[in-house]
This record gives C-alpha cells, sequence and structure tokens, in this order.
C-alpha cells in the first residue's frame, strides 16, 4: 500500500509499505481522509522520536474485523490511544493513560497517512451519515477540546480565555462557547478570529490588552512562549488548561503558581462520542478550519503548507486518489 | 395604568392601578412584553398566597432611572431577585437567596403583567441588538436552566435524562444538550418533543421505557408525580436535579435515596449574562415555543390559555396594545 513515512525530520511517499495484517480484537480499515494536527509538525521536529507512518485525525471504512464482522462496511472514526487493558492504570478505568499503550501516528503505531490503518475494535466510533467526512476528521482534535469540560466544571458564569488561534484554539473556543461562559479568544491572526467573531465570540489580537484577569485560562499556542501569557492572565486560585504538546522544555518561574493557588491541569485526548453528538447537532462548525486538501501522493506538499506560519486545517485524501488527477 | 391583579385564584385587569414609584437605586420599566410562567399559573392555585400583580419573564425599556440615568431607553431583562444586600446572606455573594428579598411577580413585589414596573438597577441588563423582544423574554427561564449547569459539573461523557416537555424542560435540555453530553428527554407531547427533535436531541415518551439509569436527571414536569419516575432513574452516587416547583406536597419514600447515595439538588433562578449570550449566539432556539400572544388587556384569556394542558409559552404583550385592535 501507499504510505507517508516519517524518518530523520523528513516525510517521503512509499508506495511499497507492507499493509498491516490486523492482530486478534483489531479491525483494518481503509483510510478515506486524514488531517495534519500541529502534533504531526512537531513528530517531524523530534517529538517522541517517531519513525514510522504518522497521522492520527482520520475517517475510514472498516474493510475487515474478523472478530466482530458487524463492523465490515462501517464508516468510522478511531480513539488514538490502544491500551493493553490488563495493567493496572487500565483497570483503573483509564486506558488513555495506559503506560504500555501505543498511539496511532504518534508512538508505536502506523497512522492514518496511509492506505490502511488497524485499531482496536474498541477504539472504534461509527460515524452517523449526517457527519460528513470532513467533520468527522475533525472528531479527534473536537474531543481533545471537549477533555476540558470533561475533566473540570466551566461554569456559565465563569470567564475564561483561550489564548491560542491555531486549529485546537479555535475547536476549544467554540466548546467553551457553548457554556454560556463570558468567553475571550486572544490569537495572533485576524482571518482567524473572525472565523470565531462570526459566530459572535469575543475575540481579540494578542497586542490588544489588558485584558484582565479569567477564572479559566486555556493555553493552546503550540508553543512554550504561550505559557508566560496565558500564567499571567490566570486570577488568583484560578485555572490555567494547557492543552499545547510540543517538542521542546519550557523555562518557568512556578513561585508564583504557588503563591497565586493557581491549578495547572494538563489535558490531552477526551471523548470521541460527545464530539460526534456535537457535529450531528450541528453546534460546531468545522468546515471553515480546512484550508486545503491534497492526495496522499503528494503528501509532502502538504506538510509543507500545514507547517506554514498560520495554516489551519491541511486534509489528506486518500481514498480514490489512486488514479484520479486531483487538484486543490 | 393597566395591570392584571391577581387575589383569591383569581386574576382581572386593573385599569386604575397605581403606576409604581421606584424608591432610591431602582429603576422603572415600561414593560414591553411578558411571558406567562408555571409559576404564575401555581400562583393562581395558591403557591406562595401571593396577591398582587403577576408576571416575572419579561423585556422592557427604561424610562427613569434617577440614580443612573445612562439607562434610560435601553432596552432591558431583569434579574427577579430583590436582595436587601446587607443580611449575612448578601454579604457571602448569595443574593438570590436573601431572606428579606422580594421577587418580582412573586413574592412581596408587584411584577410586568402591567404597563410598568420597578427593580433594583442592579438587577438590570442590557439586552444586545441582536437578542430581539421575543426572545428576551425567555431569558429569564433559560437563566433558570443554565442554574443547572452553574451549580453542578455536567460531564459530555455523562449520561443525562430530563423529565418532562414543558416550557422549562424545553430550555433545560436545549442547555444540556450544549454540553455533548448523552442526553434523552422524556415527555408526555409528542409535538413538544419534536422540537427537540428537530434539532438533534434524542425524545422518547414517557411509555416507551426501560430507559435505564442516568448520571444525571433533571425533574422538571412541574408536578410531584415527577419525582418518583425521575428517582428511579438515576444511577446510584448520581444526581437528581429538582427544577419543580409547584403547590402542594410530595410524599415520598426518602430511605432509597439514602441507600442509593443519591444527590438531591434544588435549582432555581439563574445567570443572565450567559443566557444572553447563548441567546445572542444563536446557540438555543426559542421562537418555536411561544404558542400565542394577547395584548395586555386580554390576560385573562391569556391565563386560560396558558393553563390549558400541553401549552407552551404564551406571551403578553403590553407596549403598543393601549390603542390597537390586536389580534393573535
Amino acid at each position: 500500500m501507499r504510505a507517508l513515512y516519517l524518518e530523520g525530520g523528513q516525510i517521503h511517499l512509499r508506495t511499497d509499505y507492507p499493509t498491516p495484517e490486523p492482530p486478534p480484537g483489531e479491525a483494518l480499515v481503509r483510510v478515506l481522509k486524514a488531517g495534519i494536527c500541529n502534533t504531526d509538525l512537531e513528530l517531524l521536529r523530534g517529538y517522541l522520536d517517531f519513525r514510522g507512518v504518522p497521522g492520527h485525525e482520520f475517517v475510514g471504512r472498516v474493510v475487515r474485523c474478523d472478530d466482530d464482522p458487524a463492523w465490515v462496511g462501517r464508516r468510522v472514526v478511531g480513539e488514538i490511544n490502544a491500551a493493553c487493558g490488563t495493567c493496572e492504570t487500565c483497570r483503573a478505568g483509564r486506558p488513555t493513560h495506559c503506560p504500555n499503550r501505543t498511539t496511532l501516528g504518534i508512538a508505536g503505531r502506523d497512522g492514518a497517512f496511509a492506505d490502511y490503518l488497524t485499531l482496536p475494535i474498541v477504539n472504534l466510533h461509527a460515524v452517523p451519515d449526517e457527519v460528513s467526512d470532513d467533520e468527522a476528521v475533525f472528531v479527534e482534535p473536537l474531543a481533545a477540546a471537549l477533555e476540558i469540560t470533561d475533566q473540570a466544571h466551566i461554569r456559565p458564569t465563569d470567564r475564561v480565555i483561550v489564548i491560542g488561534d491555531g486549529k485546537l484554539g479555535l475547536l476549544c473556543a467554540q466548546v467553551l462557547a457553548l457554556t454560556g461562559c463570558d468567553l475571550l479568544v486572544i490569537g495572533r491572526h485576524q482571518e482567524k478570529l473572525d472565523l470565531l467573531a462570526r459566530r459572535g465570540i469575543p475575540v481579540a489580537l494578542e497586542g490588544e490588552g489588558p485584558f484582565g484577569q479569567a477564572d479559566v485560562v486555556v493555553e493552546v499556542t503550540g508553543h512554550p512562549g504561550g505559557f508566560q501569557t496565558a500564567r499571567k492572565l490566570v486570577r488568583p486560585r484560578g485555572r490555567l488548561v494547557l492543552k499545547s504538546t510540543y517538542h521542546g522544555l519550557l523555562e518557568t518561574n512556578m513561585t508564583m503558581v504557588v503563591v497565586d493557588e493557581v491549578t495547572l491541569q494538563g489535558s490531552r485526548c477526551g471523548p470521541f462520542a460527545p464530539a460526534l453528538r456535537l457535529l450531528r447537532q450541528r453546534l460546531v462548525d468545522v468546515a471553515p478550519l480546512i484550508q486545503a486538501r491534497y492526495p496522499l501522493t503528494e503528501g509532502r506538499a502538504a506538510f509543507e503548507w500545514a507547517a506554514t506560519k498560520g495554516t489551519l486545517k491541511v486534509l489528506i485524501e486518500v481514498e480514490g486518489t489512486e488514479t484520479e488527477e486531483e487538484t486543490r
């Protein structure tokens, strides 16, 4: 099969990559479309020393599922953490934190920038007809945004600031707006902020402050510099939600976190089912986040475009791109 | 001025009612429209022994405000609890529970089914241009729905059941759907449930069970019978949110609440600002809830219609009804 292969900070197309053989309990999924995430760009920069096929935001169709043939033919999205199911963490009900886990296209498991992938059946979620392929690609990052409201109580009366207007930031902002909270999104790109402003969400450019302090601040800039800005915006005894994962270290003074009794809350993957419900009920709009589409064979160009400063979602279209001449 | 006056279980129009004189710190508000709430119908049945002008869901325009003239001319909605501001409860930041409070059209203070009302300036919220008069009338009950998500953490991964498809039930359902939770609304009226189903919210008629158990159950039937049904649907250690207020007693066995360690959560008035934000962002749809409009002079007929089984919101239109022949 065809696959985009990452090694040594480079990505290249392989046309002879072995089609994966699903082990017991797993399904073989034909990838329809996949999205390039900031984490993929960080992998290219050396994050997690990943080598293999990246890609963890996808929609596909199950083509083989020996242990539960009812899945065959279904359009699916998939949770990306494949847990062992037997360790203490798994038995305590926290499989996404299983120390033995592999993660689709991120750690120990080939991902979605290929014709096929395999995932445990328990990771699959059928996509309702009302949710398009384009939308389904966003289920994974939208679930990550929902992890914020799953982890902690965001009150409609809270003042909440989101810092970062990237792909994930725009999703976090839309999810937080649903609480009715007093929301402000601070970013660096007027055209991205405008996508939120059109939905009635208050936005501001980074230099436009002062912004006052907030009960909850969500740091989703994707770079270490966002932390300091975010930190200053949290009120004493407030909560700072950390969504950015990046290759590199953060150097910071933690004393003021102690003095102000701020809660720092790391936040990663979230629940898929609520993400599908919000999409089906049209409560979140992901279509405007798509900026470009590339066939799998032009994966390298897709990555270059995705890495351009200010780019939103770049989709890689897999199925149907074997024979057609696709244009963006 | 004109006012609908309630006494002895009857409501009648008075045309010679004294226009209220705003005391210091209060504003005089010309009522534009007001909605009939279930609580108003309960007042007619003897709830709280209220005597005076009912009505607490309204939109109006400030016509006098000596202590802060900037309010004059503004279109407003108003929080209904007028607190003393000096007692221990007020100083602890819980003015809606002030033991000395009066409540607009419910206790100790004339309400909105009249040409004018007065409210403390601190209770007023300016209505943004994007929110119509019809929508603004729903700010008070929508705020009551938001009290649920303000009081307790509803997770996107929670299973939540709302029992009751009345006016408040439909608003509670819409607010809860915004969390992405696994929601089911159980009611008695297919046509009301259809308003939610059209938004992608799962619904069922009361007899269609079994429904399984839920993490959170919201009882908003408006009658004592709803409690037993709701109680059975809460999982052990789950939460039962009580929204119904009615004239009459509940007879129930509390032992199973203890054995199952269920949390019962009384829930009343909620925050206005988030309600205005949700309406402005068009995240909640209230227009389909309006079933009839009456001029103030036909208030009695309006109440009769509102009391008819299965009726949703009946609006009383005040301003502009002096001279015009209004038809519904």
